[in-house]
């Protein structure tokens, strides 16, 4: 059995703590592993991870890679959307790829940022669901609903076809409060959790039928699918493949694909499932203090109750709240009524629309070589701090528009201005001047950290001229 | 008429903006000025500059000065206490300065940290005040209730004495909500404001009836007064001085005096008044939105109402809030249903009791010289950011932990290191090794803003030892 896992969280609905860069999958929002790192880990006993690809968005594989390195994932079953495409693009592209080595595959499905605590029954559940996707089914997991939730899509299951699977009767979009509860009530209805199971040949043959023109476009995305040059070469689209994804219909692969097909087989699943999908959920996945709160972080808390409290470094006073979600970061802080939990997107398409910076990045970005923050931002003045891990570097750069003052805080640099290189250890500075060709790097075994200040005109990430890089990044 | 500024703030109710080194008075709550600028401009119509005092805690006497030197107040008339001793001792001490110039002199008595916006009326009543207080009468100021605040302590009138003044019948502590109402309904009851008029001999020949010993104790500090060396030479209780003061009874001028003298009169005043006493006072005192809200800042506001949402720099996203207060600071924030804004003290007391530093310092301090502000601090390196204001200077100091890299961002740096000085541009550097005696200086017209980073075992602000200070410093 191959995994196919679906990593393309757009970081609307976690903001602040998910942003464009950052989105949910790669966070860890319960427990000290990412999402993406649950998932892979949570079905690795049956799925071994040299059959574990991921599809996620471009601007997210560096971090994909660095995230699942020491589960044993190979970058190069990683592979990358130029755009979102919905996922019957996404699902297409990499049946497409899967079927270059064996189409007789059976490939499951997971989106990257869900949880399951039940991982035994879970892949008990696997185990069988590839039995029935061996029989040219189109297998769906449909989770036993616990409580009548309005937010998730239902599968109402038909009449038994093998083991303990069932036709699909109808698919139901996300029902009012009162349907909901009569589906509880009812039985046979189950929570639509994203989870498939097939043949990597029936789903192509699907496609085919239901979807014709994505059909087609898919050899022109495999045949344009390559591996990048670098220290995590995944497999990027040429231009000749995103062109082609770019024009992809965005359609998802319920609607494309499983709402009309009659091979489909739903699969009822008795496990501990929950997609994470707003803040509120982290009371449902989250240990809750006596008062129903959950709180984490420097948070000093009197009298609070049912709340969701989520702090980093920075000092949360709370006195008083009753159903009040606060989650702070560094820049950006959100505080909002429990109830309003689904229109935390409205914030963020607001700020967006005020072309903010704070929906794209944090203060903190990760880089294929470390990490860096920016302490503060003035107009001629920038001052951060930049983490390089053991054995990486910054590619050979210039700026046009500033000079750069480095302080070595912990570590030993390696610095090279033109072509002279030195060696700096802590408590040592060095001057780089506006438009020198320099490289930072860290040939030891513990982190080398600077403070960096930047004086100049214009201090943008986007003012850097990289003449040679090993991770293959050219702008 | 002569003025003393009671400036007694412990920086609590006001907390994250308020700290115990940034109390009430020092900040703008309303408007561009702080609350004690407000406090002085208001009256200097009809008591000018020269004839206005202000006693405060000796940590904050810097600060005041310089927030008052633009208004033309001369830190001669600065007294300071080393720790807080109450209104008695404030009052009586001010009292006992103002007599060795003009015993008969009338002295007004103003807290430093209320709001008045009727001005003109306010005078007007200073006036009438003058001249009751001159017929030998102690007269305190009763503002007319317009709504039935349980928070305020009352004062019920008496028999009319003269002008507008009447006798006290009584003075009543913080009353229930029911007897605020019926006070209000029945006439003749007035919130207790805090604002005295009286003739300084009038004032100490009471003190003498009613608190003996703090009157014997006066002439002690009178005498143990000097004014300090440096930029700001406000007046300072010597050693003896100070160690009287600290044996003072610790108790108000109402339970001291005004409460058993008979020279007491109240004079009502139909004004403007808010004490400010916690940061729900906002809503009556600042310009609300249409749904009530009191909202500064970088705020993203969507359906929030009747709440007060104050931020700085940093965003703040509200959502669906009711009733709430939010205080951002860039190192601590405080979020609290606004029925519990009394109950901030907890917060306060809560923070205290774990030894945080957010209830004394914030990350931005300023200094006599200037400010810095706190941008990261690790284990084992610090990084700063450091005004100088124009012609200024850091005490000749050197430290025993640490080394100091300087990058010169802003300005002109005239930088002594032993006994080399020199002068750095912006987008030059210096590091001053860890114990060299070193100064910073700036003598230009503009501000001369550094990075400094900081490398060492102990990165505290008491390693520093001060060889030389033009501001008097010597700790």
């Amino acid at each position: 059995m191959h995994a196919v896992i679906i990593a393309g969280g757009s970081g609307t609905r976690f903001w602040p703590k998910s942003r464009e860069n950052l989105p949910k999958q790669l966070l860890s929002i319960v427990g000290q592993e990412t999402m993406i790192q649950n998932t892979v880990d949570r079905i690795s006993p049956i799925i071994p991870v040299k059959n574990t690809w991921v599809i996620t968005n471009e601007q997210h594989a560096f971090e994909t890679c660095s995230q699942l390195k020491n589960l044993g994932f190979s970058p190069s079953q990683l592979l990358t959307e130029p755009i979102p495409r919905n996922t019957s693009a996404a699902i297409g592209y990499s049946a497409k790829i899967l079927s270059r080595n064996n189409p007789e595959a059976i490939m499951a499905i997971f989106p990257a940022d869900h949880v399951i605590t039940t991982t035994e029954p879970f892949l008990k559940l696997l185990k069988q669901a590839e039995a029935i996707a061996n029989e040219n089914h189109l297998v769906t997991i449909g989770i036993k609903p616990t409580s009548p939730e309005a937010g998730y899509g239902y599968i109402k299951q038909g009449k038994l076809i093998t083991g303990n699977s069932f036709k699909v009767d109808r698919f139901i979009e996300k029902p009012d409060k009162l349907t909901a509860e009569n589906f509880l009530k009812e039985g046979g209805y189950y929570w639509n959790s994203g989870i498939f199971v097939w043949k990597v040949s029936t789903l192509l043959n699907e496609i085919s039928l239901y979807l014709p023109k994505l059909h087609e476009q898919l050899e022109g995305l495999s045949i344009n699918t390559t591996p990048i040059k670098g220290k995590y070469p995944y497999q990027k689209l040429s231009k000749p493949g995103a062109e082609i994804f770019n024009s992809l219909e965005s359609i998802s692969i319920d609607h494309g694909v499983m709402e009309k097909s009659n091979k489909v087989a739903v699969l009822p699943a008795n496990i501990e499932w929950n997609d994470v999908g707003t803040w509120t959920s982290l009371a449902a996945i989250s240990k809750n203090d006596p008062h129903r709160n959950v709180i984490s972080g420097n948070v000093v808390s009197i009298e609070n109750s049912d709340s969701i409290i989520q702090a980093e470094d920075r000092l949360v006073a709370a006195l008083g709240l009753k159903n009040i979600i606060l989650v702070d970061t560094p820049d950006a802080l959100l505080v909002c009524a429990k109830e309003r939990a689904q229109d935390i997107k409205k914030i963020v398409e607001k700020i967006k629309s005020e072309k903010r910076p704070e929906v794209n990045t944090t203060i903190s970005e990760t880089r294929p070589w470390g990490n860096y923050t920016v302490l503060l931002k003035e107009t001629n003045y920038l001052v951060k701090r930049i983490v390089v891990l053991p054995g990486e570097s910054l590619s050979l750069q210039s700026h046009k528009h500033r000079s750069e003052h480095w302080t070595v805080v912990s570590g030993v640099a390696q610095v090279q201005i033109g072509e002279i290189s030195q060696t700096l250890n802590a408590n040592q500075f060095v001057e780089i001047p506006k438009g020198a060709k320099h490289r930072l790097a860290n040939r030891n075994e513990t982190a080398l950290i600077i403070i960096e200040v930047q004086l100049g005109d214009k201090l943008e990430e986007d003012d850097i001229i990289r003449h040679e890089d090993k991770y293959g990044r050219d702008d």
